[in-house]
C-alpha cells in the first residue's frame, strides 16, 4: 500500500517481521524495524522522502561513499513510557549536529522537515516496535552518504539520507578497564573529529583492538600533539571526578559536542555538583589516582548513556578506581533516564513527544 | 556465460557497452568497462572471487561502510603500447599498500592471488577497453569496504573487495595555484593519513572548496601541530625544487607512501638530479620564492603523474613560480611515462606485462 503527500511517500510493508522478534532479549543495534526512511539528493535538490520497507540499498560500485568516505550519522533514541506515549530526547540537537557534520564533509544540509517529520512519521508507523522492557529503547540511526558516482577525488553530486530504527536492549554499560593511548590518535587539529563522520570510527578500531589484546576494553584518546591531555573515551565523551568535582574537557574541532555530555553537565549543575569544563591532563589523573582523590571516570554517549570506568592503564601500570555506593555516574544516569522515559519532571524541556 | 575454476568465477556480460564509448574524448574516472571483480569476505574467509558484469552492488542499510567508514582503495593504471601489449606499473607496491591500509582500518588482508590474478584476468577480459590515445590509460580502482551490517561501533564481520576499470583520458594536469593551509588539516599524528582510507579524502573536500572560493585550485596541507611544514598537495605527494635540488618530505604516519613519489625520486637520482628527503618548512619556501631560488613545485600521484604548481598563496599573499623550458616536472614525467607505456627501457624493473 502506498500513500503519498506532497512531503512524504509512505509504502508500507506487506510482511511485518515483528512476530519474529523476542522483545525480552534484544541485542543492541542488530534488529531493525519494518520500515526505513530514504531521501535522495539529486540535481541539486532533495527529492520527496519515502518511508519504505526496510531492505537493501543498491549503489553503483563507484558511489563515492565507497571511495572517498563522505558519510555521517547521528545516534538517537525513542522511549516509550508506561502509558504508551513515545518521546525523543533533544532531537533538535541531533538535527543541528547532523548538518554541522554535513558541512565539514562537503555534503548538502538535510532540510529540517525531511529529518524531523520523516523521523516522526517513521516512529509512528513502527511504534509497536519500540520496546518497553527496562533499559530498552528504540535506537534511531539517521545517516547520510555520497551515493553519486565517479572516481575523481571530489565531492559527489548525489547523496542519500536515511533513517533506520533498531529496537535495542541496554548497550553494554558495565564497568570497563581502559588504556590511555599515547601512540594512536583519534583526530587532528583542524580535522573532522568534532563531526560524526564515518572515518573517525574506522580509525579507532585497530588501536582499540590492540588495547583489547593487552587486556583493556576501551581506549582513552589523548591529543595527537603532546598526548598529555585526555579527549574522548572510545566513541564517547569522558568525565572525571576528582574529590567532589566533575570534570570534562571542552569541545573543540577534535572533540564531539556530545548531547549526553552537555545534558549531564546541566543535570550535575542542577544537582548542586561542582563541575569544571577544562583540559584534563594525564598527569593530573595519575596523581589523583595515587593520592586517592580520583573517585570516578565514565564515558557518556547516547547508546550507553553513562559507561563507568573501573580501572585505567597508562604505560603498563594499571590504576583501579574505588567502588562507590553513591556514584555520580549512577545518580546522573538515573536522573537522565528518568527524564528520557517520562518517569520524572523535565525541568530542562528536553523531552519531545512523538504524536 | 559463466565459467568457473577453483580460484575465479567469470560471468561475461551479454551486452558489451564498448560501442557506445568515444575513446577519443574520455573523461577521467567516469566511464567504466564491461566487467568488474568482486570478492566477498564472510565467515572469516575470502570467498571465490568473481568477475561479473559491471553493475550495482546491493547492501544492507546498516552495512558498516555507511556508518563507520571502513573503506580503502588503491589507484593504478594499465598502459597499452604500440603493439597492443598491456603493462602495469609496480602493481606489487599497490598490493602491499592496500593491505597496509587494511590493517590500519581493522579490515582483513586481501590475498595476493585474489588481488593480482583477479586484476590480471579482468584486464585481459576487458583489454579492448584500454585506450591508446596519447595520455590516456586504463585507470584501475581496487577498493574494499565493510559490507557486514550492525549499528555497534566495532569492525564489521563481512567485507567486499572489488576492482573496477575506467578507461580514462589525461587527469587534469595543468598548472595550478595552491593555498598553503594553516587552519584545516589532513591527518593526525598517530592517525590514518598514511593509509588510502576513504575518510582521509572526505575531510579534504570542504577546506579545498574554501580555497577554491578564494581563487585557488588546490591546498597544500601542513602538519596539524605547528602548520610550519608542508606535507601533501591535495591528494598527492608534493615536490619542491630549490635551485637545482629536488626536495620532498619524508613519509610518516600522516603522509602517504606514494608510488609515484618514490619512483620520481629513483628516476631523479638516475638522472643525476640532487634529491633530498627531509622536512620542508613553509618559511623556507617563502624565502626561496622571495630570493628567486624556488624553481618548481609539483604534486605527484598515479592519476596525474606530475601536476605542476605555478603559484602558491600563503596568508593572503600569492607567490608566482617561474616558467621553465626544461623543468624537472616535465623531464621526470616524460621519463616515467616512457617507462609506463613501454616507450623506453625499464632499468628499474617496474613494468609488469599483463598476459
Amino acid at each position: 500500500m502506498e500513500t503519498a503527500s506532497k512531503d512524504l511517500i509512505i509504502e508500507k510493508t506487506a510482511n511485518s517481521k515483528i512476530a519474529q522478534v523476542d522483545f525480552d532479549n534484544l541485542p543492541f543495534g542488530k534488529v531493525y524495524s519494518d520500515h526505513m526512511l530514504v531521501c535522495e539528493y539529486k540535481n541539486g535538490a532533495w527529492q520527496t522522502p519515502k518511508i519504505q520497507p526496510f531492505g537493501p540499498l543498491s549503489l553503483d560500485p563507484t558511489a563515492k561513499v565507497f571511495h572517498y568516505g563522505q558519510s555521517i550519522f547521528e545516534g538517537m533514541k525513542a522511549y516509550k513510557d508506561e502509558n504508551g506515549k513515545v518521546f525523543l530526547f533533544r532531537p533538535e540537537e541531533n538535527y543541528k549536529r547532523f548538518n554541522i557534520s554535513s558541512e565539514r564533509l562537503a555534503m548538502p544540509a538535510v532540510p529540517e522537515e525531511v529529518f524531523m517529520n520523516g523521523l516522526n512519521e517513521l516512529l509512528k508507523l513502527d511504534s509497536d516496535w519500540i520496546p518497553t522492557t527496562p533499559g530498552s529503547s528504540m535506537y534511531i540511526r539517521p545517516f547520510g552518504f555520497a551515493s553519486g558516482s565517479g572516481l575523481h577525488a571530489s565531492p559527489a553530486d548525489e547523496y542519500t539520507f536515511a533513517i533506520v530504527l533498531a529496537p535495542s536492549g541496554s548497550y553494554f554499560a558495565g564497568k570497563v578497564k581502559v588504556k590511555i593511548e599515547e601512540r594512536y590518535s583519534r583526530s587532528a587539529n583542524g580535522g573532522v573529529g568534532f563531526a560524526k563522520a564515518g572515518g573517525n570510527y574506522a580509525g579507532q578500531f585497530y588501536p582499540t583492538q590492540l588495547a583489547v589484546d593487552e587486556g583493556y576494553q576501551q581506549v582513552i584518546w589523548t591529543d595527537d600533539t603532546s598526548h598529555e591531555y585526555i579527549e574522548e573515551a572510545g566513541a564517547m565523551n569522558v568525565f572525571v571526578r576528582i574529590n567532589d568535582t566533575l570534570l570534562t574537557c571542552p569541545t573543540s574541532d577534535r572533540i564531539l559536542d556530545g548531547i549526553t555530555r552537555k545534558s549531564i553537565l546541566d543535570i550535575a549543575k542542577a544537582e548542586g555538583i561542582a563541575t569544571e569544563v577544562r583540559k584534563i591532563s594525564v598527569k593530573e589523573i595519575i596523581e589523583a589516582a595515587e593520592n586517592g582523590s580520583l573517585k570516578e571516570m565514565f564515558g557518556a554517549g547516547t547508546a550507553a548513556v553513562v559507561s563507568p570506568i573501573n580501572a585505567f592503564g597508562f604505560r603498563g601500570t594499571d590504576y583501579d578506581l574505588p567502588e562507590l555506593n553513591d556514584s555520580y555516574a549512577n545518580r546522573l544516569k538515573k536522573r537522565m533516564t528518568d527524564i528520557q522515559y517520562n518517569k520524572s519532571e523535565d525541568p530542562f524541556g528536553w523531552r519531545v513527544e512523538v504524536k
